[in-house]
């Protein structure tokens, strides 16, 4: 038979599967002999094996008399006893803090008899009144399922009848005939008296603490949080212990340490004569704790050895509630305390020159994401602001400029030195020079993982998505908020990507001091034993020890020289990724779509020997910015339409030129072209190595620029390490096939040196779910995989990145259904399993293989975990998250807690 | 050390891995005591051993010194004697047949000396040295690599010089001139002399042989025809037997049954005074074999007897070549012979009667392919034509009707009695009630993979397809040829889809007698033990046995009562895919257009209220035809821009009536909505299980039409099995997320009988790479799955069925990176593995879990066998597939032969 409650002094803080998160550090607390008011824990087993049955297992209702009748013995009263009751709260506790979710109950063992005999106890019959009709009312709406504005709205009535602007104008006669009105409104609705049998009230509170578990909000909670379904909640019983007993009675919550920055102090807030739903309804203002020194000299003491103790045996930043009843300290909760990104770091660095911990330890305390976030620059707080809207915020950071509405006006202000905000419905590929002009991107349409959201998070710009109440008309180049409010080119707008918010004017910008100390602009206290509150300081510590321990190494996805630059001083080891199509965008796009559509040999080959001095002189400058790491480079991967005008638009132009009498025959010819080759499915369609094969010579030509580029940087005595990887395989004869084809480019004499082959390796994008099935064939040509978890997650979920934001996929998130966008956060159980297959195949052949990722996901901090656990060399992501990446590397490497 | 060398006596026909097919065939009638010429064989080991080292093994040539040594003194005669030479021919023989990719050298043994032996020999001098002339030319061309047109110039030279019809009118002293201009041609285009060592011919000889293996069209062969590269092939060598040795020699082939029909008789032919490549060549008229009666009685009746003991030994068809030399038999090649489809069909069951094999080795010996091959209706061979053009042929049969170039047009002519035939640039789903009214479709866009075609081959109706040189003007109702022929509306054409020839006129049709059998309106000889040629008795046993056999039911997939009801006739065994998007195209089509733009859930209810009547008549229907079997429906899964008008299309409409000041608000709104569900990739977007989730109560009014049609049918006693399919599925959420609304609906009074819910299961496509993966989890909650192995293959592979075929699908499969289109023929290796690890997996969770497949895969021969392998329970094809998929079931499901 399992034991269904455990008293206080049972449990221990290790046991919140079963006590609860509440219940486990009420008993900690209770062991370390600090003041917790007696209580027992009713367990999370006694809960699932209710909510299966129906009714409570047999033998916890013994169990709780035995308990409670020891409580009784060491308080020294009964419960609901007439003369002297004893009364308790009933709360909730799940393993996981649900904050909200789930319901209490206070001041059980109060009824008609005992509120009289708590009023001569108390001295107070007000408070005894007033205790008693919280209990009827939090009762009414818990236990009775009785709509709280029912009750409310009783003492409202009250109060306007009298005249007050406060619950405490009213006096106890007041309060004893609200007690009498709420008892008739729980008559009226829930068709019962109000218990006053004190262990009926404990038993239904209990029960309703069970099936709150159950109620509809605590479900969608958890399918947000993840959270299993079955684990139940604890309950705790606890005595009461009463704050609202006059002046010298008061509750607080504090902080061992500032929460905000992690500096050392005393951080919190006390209101005198109230209970603690009376802090966090904020009814009124309370006061910092450290006044509490001059009101009660005795108890603040107390209470700074108890935090100096629970912080000592928690080995960490604590939040605690306790109660002052009458001059006397009651702890009435405590756990490990959220924090700030930043005072995340410092605290954890302090605790490590405390002697706390050692770096293993804070290194598992802090988290990629909240590096990140430290890497934004943000707005000033307390600046003036004046907003405009709130979209999605798809990319972090603060950016501030001048509204335009096309790529070539960002290009032109930005030469001219102004900074500038993209504004458009939606972006493509051919806004790339915008967005690489723009410090922000605004757009109206798309979410977290459209085109303009996905690409922003890659340089690193500040992005608001989805501001769909703005009415962006690109071609009166302006914008209409809700209100009406139009803004114009040129208008100052400032986006914030950490909350969505859109502002009218310039709002102050404050730098990340991080982001400077890794440009090297911001020195670290190098050399002195850092012992303090300082950021940069934490950080370059804990990212010391996080290289020092990492297995995986860190590339970086990057196109140009400058980007591969900026990845190195972020500690990129190398290039993972870089994206030949994103050097065709712009001026040298005509070229490809003349390559594209060519008809003869001899227009293609034009056309390809127009961009080999262009490539060669692209990979040289990436080679050098590079030197003596692997710079990975992924032959051409377009969709095709990206290169071609867009068929709509150029059906609408032909038939208006037609409509007009002035067709033109270039433009009819360039249609029929288009047309053929449409496609429905661009992703699906000629793409990668398709596009290879299907349009000779395209890849030699790139291959060339290649080897060419390093040979000559060879001869010069730079150190190249070039890593020509073909995308988008799905059977080894296809790899095969173009594999002939760049051994006859290394095999000619520019690519040579010396006679012998430039060193290089030829390798593939596994992204494909047939290419991780068939891995151990392709391993047989490949020298390296790479990873592309975004098209490998598309594919292996049949979605389209570039079309799921936009329909479904938010409701999807709504639902549960998804718990994170995949594209966001590796989709562990399904691609995951793709990458797994594919690595393990992949080495079965070639056990040498070199295994990188290049999506996204190289930088997501829980899937870089899994990238670690999977055993893969390096993970390859946008430069901004190079630290990131480097951070959690080393926090997947940190031996398992024992 | 192995052996290289093999006498004929030495080999049988199991061992045809080292002795190659032709080898291994002589050893066999070697041993049987067939006249076959003495021989050995050097092995395929030897060559592989040739082809990894560059030279012959090491023992290689003792080996053959000492064969050698033993054929001659068998035959009496020394290589090369100058007295009285030994000749042989030196054959090249795989272990697959690769017809006419690699070498032979005849005659090896003439030079100067011997030619006059031979010519005294045989008392022919013209004889010996036009042998002499042959082994140069081949010598040359074989061996040394000098292009044969430059041996066949000089002789055209001399005949023209001469005035010469013929070669035979080159007398004795025109040969022996031309032998030396051949030694000088070899000596000018090889450097060297034409070696007068015999055996140095033969050694060389057997080089080149060995080297044919990698010549690049055995190359492009090998690859086409998926034999692997590194087999080699074995050498014969083979003492010469002449058939030109005058009126009393000749050469023949010959069948022992007719290969065409499968009827018992004589069939083959005979030349007089030739030797085998003349035969192929053509260069005279062969007589019938029956001639030879009369020409060489002795010869014929000792032919006659080894064909019949070659037959019975072989329990097959065989096919011979055989050489008369002065009187004497020769037997140089035998095989199993190949066969059309009807003969394989009517031998198998003439075996099975004359007792030489049984009903299991007689399935063996038939194909689904070969079924399918004899379900088409073929136009008249003997009829003339008058040939437009030649496409593709993307769906077999004969098809005659007028051109028509849209739907409406189809539908109409076809409903005054007129037969049509749909011409398009290509299709899409709107043409689908065109393509259901035509009896063929044309089209000048697309493969094998388009929409016309998968559509066409579903329904069973004959298309044409990428006839590319057609230019089909659908607005001016016409087609223009390459040549210039147009061809108008209602002008009759033929369309060939099996050779994919379209022709002007009408062409005569044969009905196919097999399809007459399953429709029921040609008896088969039912009763009576059938003994003979009729091929639909063949048929009706073969299928019995295979039905008899198979442990795969066979299913159907058909969305009409009508389908229903013809695949029932076909044997289909209950319905496994019903598409219920095609009940929604045509008039209702507007509604479904309706539901997907409604902003309000007014106008949405409105749209469901209107679709529910019509859905429960078409499941009536449905089920009614299906009686007392299982009716897999499918939840709406089309494309979303497929009931949405085509955004360009609408673009260009509202563009111009903006230019002419002819605004249509309702027309711009429209635009409105389509630009704002306008997709990139619509197959990776809003469809499936996505849509049923983002417009609340489609699934459940289709749920609730199901229940209602089979709760009403139930009641007036008609048996049905209800399938629900969930499409698109990729997380077990989703599936849960629509169980709980069918739950809900299946609740209702009108889903229910005397109280019950009507019997039903609720299942799930297994169409993503990630449902695959994931099985396990979803199979708790599904209780079947079907895997949709199109879409499978398109995300498997990341190919759009719609569009690959257009672009570089041809160049994939000439290239050999593909051997067969994944859509055609499932791709095991790749689409396979998904489809066993969600079918292992779904079992692990549900071990009675159904499974089944409802690609076009599942009426694939090759397919099926693969789905029998897996343990799936049921595979469903379209209804003309579904004895093609019963044969082959039965087929998969024979023993293995020991």
């Amino acid at each position: 038979m399992p034991r269904f409650v455990y008293d206080f002094a049972e449990g221990d803080r290790d046991r919140k599967d079963l006590l609860g998160g509440k219940g486990a550090n009420l008993a900690e607390m209770t062991n370390l002999g600090l003041p917790v008011p007696p209580g027992f824990i009713i367990t999370t087993q006694a809960c699932r094996a209710y909510l299966a049955e129906g009714t409570e297992p047999s033998g916890m209702g013994d169990e709780v008399t035995e308990h409670l009748g020891r409580l009784e013995a060491v308080m020294g009263r009964r419960l609901g006893d007439p003369d002297d009751p004893l009364l308790v709260s009933v709360r909730s506790g799940a393993k996981f803090s649900m904050p909200g979710m789930m319901e209490t109950v206070l001041n059980v063992g109060l009824n008609d008899a005992s509120v009289h005999a708590l009023a001569e106890r108390a001295g107070d019959e007000r408070f005894a009144w007033d205790s008693y009709r919280r209990l009827v009312q939090m009762f009414g709406a818990t236990v009775l399922g009785i709509g709280s504005e029912q009750f409310s709205a009783v003492v409202e009535e009250a109060k306007t009848a009298k005249g007050a602007r406060d619950d405490l104008d009213l006096d106890a006669r007041d309060v004893e005939s609200l007690v009498d009105t709420f008892k008739a409104i729980v008559r009226t609705h829930a068709g019962r008296d109000f218990p006053q049998d004190p262990r009926e009230q404990l038993d239904l509170a209990v029960r309703a603490v069970f099936d709150s578990w159950n109620s509809p909000r605590a479900h969608v909670y958890r399918r947000q949080e993840r959270i299993p379904a079955d684990l139940g909640t604890a309950v705790s019983v606890v005595s009461m212990v009463f704050g609202n007993l006059g002046m010298a009675s008061g509750t607080g919550v504090a902080f061992t340490r500032d929460p905000a920055s992690g500096a050392r102090g005393v951080y919190g807030d006390y209101l005198q004569n109230a209970q603690g739903e009376d802090v966090v309804a904020g009814i009124r203002n309370t006061r910092p704790l450290t006044d509490l020194e001059a009101l009660d000299k005795v108890s603040y003491d107390r209470l700074m050895d108890i935090m100096t103790t629970l912080e000592r045996h928690y080995r960490d930043l604590c939040d605690i509630e306790f109660t002052i009843e009458r001059g006397t300290l009651w702890m009435l909760q405590t756990r490990v305390g959220k924090r700030t990104a930043a005072a995340a770091f410092t605290i954890a660095t302090q605790l490590v020159d405390e002697g706390m911990i050692d770096l293993d330890e804070a290194l598992r305390r802090v988290t990629g994401a909240q590096l990140a976030n430290l890497m934004f620059p943000r707005f000033d707080r307390d600046a003036e602001k004046k907003l405009l809207t709130t979209g999605m915020n798809a990319s972090p950071g603060a950016a501030v400029g001048a509204a335009v509405f096309d790529s070539a006006t960002a290009v032109a202000r930005r030469r001219r030195g102004e900074r500038v905000v993209l504004v458009r419905r939606e972006t493509n590929p051919d806004d790339l020079d915008g967005m690489i002009a723009a410090d922000g991107i605004l757009t109206s349409r798309g979410g977290r993982t459209s085109h303009a959201a996905v690409v922003a998070r890659g340089m690193g710009k500040t992005a608001v998505c989805g501001a769909d109440e703005l009415d962006v008309d690109g071609a009166a180049r302006r914008f209409t908020t809700a209100d009406g409010v139009e803004v114009g080119e040129g208008e100052t707008i400032s986006i914030d990507g950490t909350n969505g918010e859109v502002y009218l004017g310039q709002v102050p910008v404050v730098a990340s001091p991080v982001v400077s100390w890794f440009e090297g602009t911001r020195p670290e206290t190098a050399g002195r034993e850092c012992v303090g509150d300082d950021l940069v300081d934490a950080v370059a510590r804990l990212m010391r020890h996080a290289d020092g321990r990492r297995r995986l190494r860190v590339r970086a996805n990057a196109d140009t020289a400058d980007d591969a630059a900026r990845a190195r001083r972020f500690g990129a080891e190398g290039i993972g990724l870089c994206r030949t199509e994103h050097m065709f965008l712009g001026e040298r796009r005509e070229l490809v779509e003349r390559l594209v559509l060519a008809e003869t040999r001899d227009e293609r080959e034009e056309s390809l020997a127009a961009l080999l001095p262009m490539q060669i002189e692209d990979f040289t400058a990436l080679f050098r910015a590079m030197e003596g790491l692997p710079v990975t480079i992924r032959l051409l991967d377009p969709p095709l339409h990206e290169f071609l005008p867009d068929l709509t638009e150029l059906s609408v132009e032909v038939a208006l030129a037609r409509e007009r009498g002035a067709s033109d025959p270039v433009r009819e010819e360039l249609l029929t072209a288009v047309r053929r080759l449409h496609e429905q499915n661009p992703m699906l369609g000629l793409r990668g190595v398709r596009l290879g094969i299907a349009v000779p010579g395209l890849f030699a030509m790139q291959v060339r620029a290649i080897t060419r580029a390093a040979a000559a940087l060879v001869i010069d005595g730079v150190a190249v390490q070039p890593e020509i990887m073909v995308p988008l395989v799905g059977t080894v004869q296809e790899l095969a096939s173009v594999a002939v084809e760049i051994a006859a480019v290394v095999a000619e004499p520019e690519s040579r040196v010396d006679g012998d082959p430039v060193p290089h390796q030829v390798g593939t994008m596994i992204e494909l779910p047939r290419a991780a099935v068939v891995a151990a064939q392709i391993a047989e040509t490949a020298e390296f995989f790479s990873f592309g978890t975004n098209d490998l997650t598309q594919t292996t979920w049949g979605l389209s990145r570039d079309d799921v934001e936009s329909s479904f996929f938010s409701d999807y998130l709504e639902q549960g259904i998804f718990s994170v966008s995949p594209f966001e956060s590796l989709d562990v159980e399904g691609v995951g399993y793709l990458v797994r297959l594919g690595a393990e195949q992949g080495r079965r052949t070639r056990p040498d293989l070199e295994l990188g990722v290049c999506g996204e996901h190289g930088g997501d901090p829980d899937s870089v975990h899994f990238f670690h656990e999977v055993g893969l060399d390096y993970v390859s992501c946008s430069p901004y998250r190079v630290p990131v990446a480097r951070l959690e590397a080393g926090r997947a490497a940190l031996p398992p807690v024992t």
